[in-house]
């Protein structure tokens, strides 16, 4: 894959580091990052991330082979498809969001016929923000998941497989829909949990919050407004990943009340065998 | 203060560290490693944690002025009352027990009067074991609990907490039962949460589990049978930190099923203020 232009709109840690690792790996002969805040396009020029700061989105689309984007969950629909219609003929568009069903259904309900549109999701990032953080290697043997759907073109699909593997990542193919419930069980109900276990420390314990706790409670630092949006486009998937944690806790409680030490030894055990073969 | 001789029953992680501590501050000019398993003392030998390994507790007490306890919570109270008559008449005994009540208040029923007992917790730790992980700096500016009690008297008090503070940690006295509620939350709780978390992945998610889904659970690799042990003799505390977690469980699934994003985003808001406030 050699792209001449790559637009990124949105150039926090995510848009940020696809910038990054793009120019260090050849990938893209200029990279174009589009912002609404000077500040954070300065920041991104600052770091190498973009070659060139832009705030009018659709002429940078107009000129770039590649578009990804990198915005919260709940604008990508809406950004896509008005710009969809200036982009070159041959232009692919994705992007980076967290949840796929309604970006992807969204903009395939909207887009006319020609635009190659295909969902992506780096499976990557950080409770940390802004092009300050990106990295070069965020994507080096992380997976990416890219979305299939009846109306992706082979060309496109394998077009977007490239680019994230360019990039340093695997990619996984699924539909929307085995992407949010997968990632329901693997990203929003760890942010859930670990939101409400650091919503639930009264101040007086703070320094005796140790190791443990804060590795726990880590992604809780994330921005509450980006993962409120992803939370809204993931309901059910959510809910049901929950319900699920919440038998296990049940499992727990009464092995608690009943002194039953078995159990307790035989859950913690198993969950130790699945946290093993995770690695580091 | 300065110790002659100091004695550790069981050099894991926390026992090893606390012997490389010692040697490396100048706190003790002699330091004596007790265990079962000739594997561990060798290893906790090599890394330069004891200067001397012994399988024979009863002597290796008798020669010291301080004996730290480092075994499992659920063997503590049993070494402590076998070992202490056999201890010297100004020799303080102290441990490293993630629960406080059961080991102190068992202690104290059985202990002959004139052997001192202090209980302690240092908050540091890590789900790894064993003598080859053990670091000098692993207490350097982490919590230890020391426990105060009617029969603490006011000198063993001060030099455990001196002895603590020599290793390089700050130190908070608090009661036994103060200790155990406290840490049930900030302890207790997320390893049950993160054991639950881990218990519920699918294998065939585990390579969509990313950096968020490892952090939040990374603790659940601790061992099983120490966790046990400690949820044991923390039930009931433990129970009542799970019930107000499943509270806030309840809210944040109250706000996805009605789509509140509001209350999603105060929630959300909350966690990370407090996860904020906590540091990295």
């Amino acid at each position: 894959m050699d792209i001449d232009t790559l637009t990124i709109v949105g150039v926090g840690l995510i848009g940020g580091s696809i910038g990054l690792a793009a120019k260090r790996r050849g990938l893209a002969r200029r990279v174009i990052g589009v912002g609404r805040q000077r500040g954070t396009l300065d920041d991104a020029l600052a770091v190498g991330a973009i070659d060139i700061a832009c705030l009018d989105a659709a002429s940078a689309v107009h000129q770039s082979q590649v578009t990804v984007f990198c915005t919260p969950v709940d604008r990508i629909v809406e950004q896509v498809v008005a710009l969809a219609p200036g982009c070159r003929p041959d232009a692919l568009l994705t992007d980076a969001g967290s949840t796929k069903g309604t970006i992807v259904g969204g903009i395939e309900a909207k887009l006319c016929n020609g635009v190659a549109f295909v969902g992506s999701h780096p499976l990557a990032g950080s409770e940390k923000r802004g092009p300050l953080h990106a990295k070069e290697d965020l994507f080096q043997n992380r997976v990416t998941v890219v979305t299939r759907t009846p109306r992706t073109s082979d060309r496109a699909l394998e077009r977007t497989m490239e680019f994230w593997q360019a990039l340093g990542s695997r990619v996984r193919v699924m539909t929307p829909d085995e992407h949010d419930r997968a990632l329901a069980m693997t990203s929003h109900l760890p942010h859930l949990l670990a939101s409400a276990l650091a919503g639930v420390l009264p101040v007086e314990l703070y320094d005796l919050a140790a190791t443990g706790f804060r590795d726990t409670t880590r992604i809780a630092a994330g921005d509450p407004a980006l993962w409120t949006g992803i939370f809204a486009q993931n309901r059910q998937a959510v809910l049901d990943s929950l319900d699920l944690l919440q038998d296990r806790l049940t499992q727990f409680k009464q092995a608690l009340q009943t002194d039953d030490q078995s159990t307790l030894d035989s859950l913690l055990a198993e969950a130790k065998r699945t946290r093993d073969a995770l690695g580091s």
